[in-house]
């Protein structure tokens, strides 16, 4: 357990499955700085959980692209 | 999808099932601020899933003080 304001990655690992995007309520891109080396890509799920996605893959391209879709039409 | 930069509450809600400890790599506690208007605590598990846990249950605060246990057996 740690404060939050020593940071470092958040996600030790990607999941390994595909999320449906009716699951996901929001996602946040956090880009790599001198607390993480790699770029991480945190979607808030409906249920409670976090889902650490990894940007390379297709699906998490898609959804980021959907959800920024749908937030830029709530505007 | 937004930065990470633009600070807000990273759950939504928080898990309604339990989680085992060995399921477990870390857990960081975010206190209250300007961003968010309740103490987030969460679990960063081994599957590449976080899980935001409910600060008031029992069985959050004992796995709270576990994990702070053995990071300080490890110093």
């Amino acid at each position: 357990a740690s404060l939050r304001t020593e940071l470092r990655c958040q996600c030790i690992k990607t999941v390994s499955e595909f999320i449906p995007v009716k699951q996901i309520a929001n996602v946040d891109l956090t880009p790599e700085g001198p607390h993480c080396p790699t770029v991480e890509v945190i979607a808030t799920l409906k249920n409670g959980f976090l889902a650490c996605l990894n940007p390379e893959e297709k699906w998490v391209k898609r959804i980021i692209h959907t959800i920024l879709n749908r937030q830029s039409h709530k505007l």
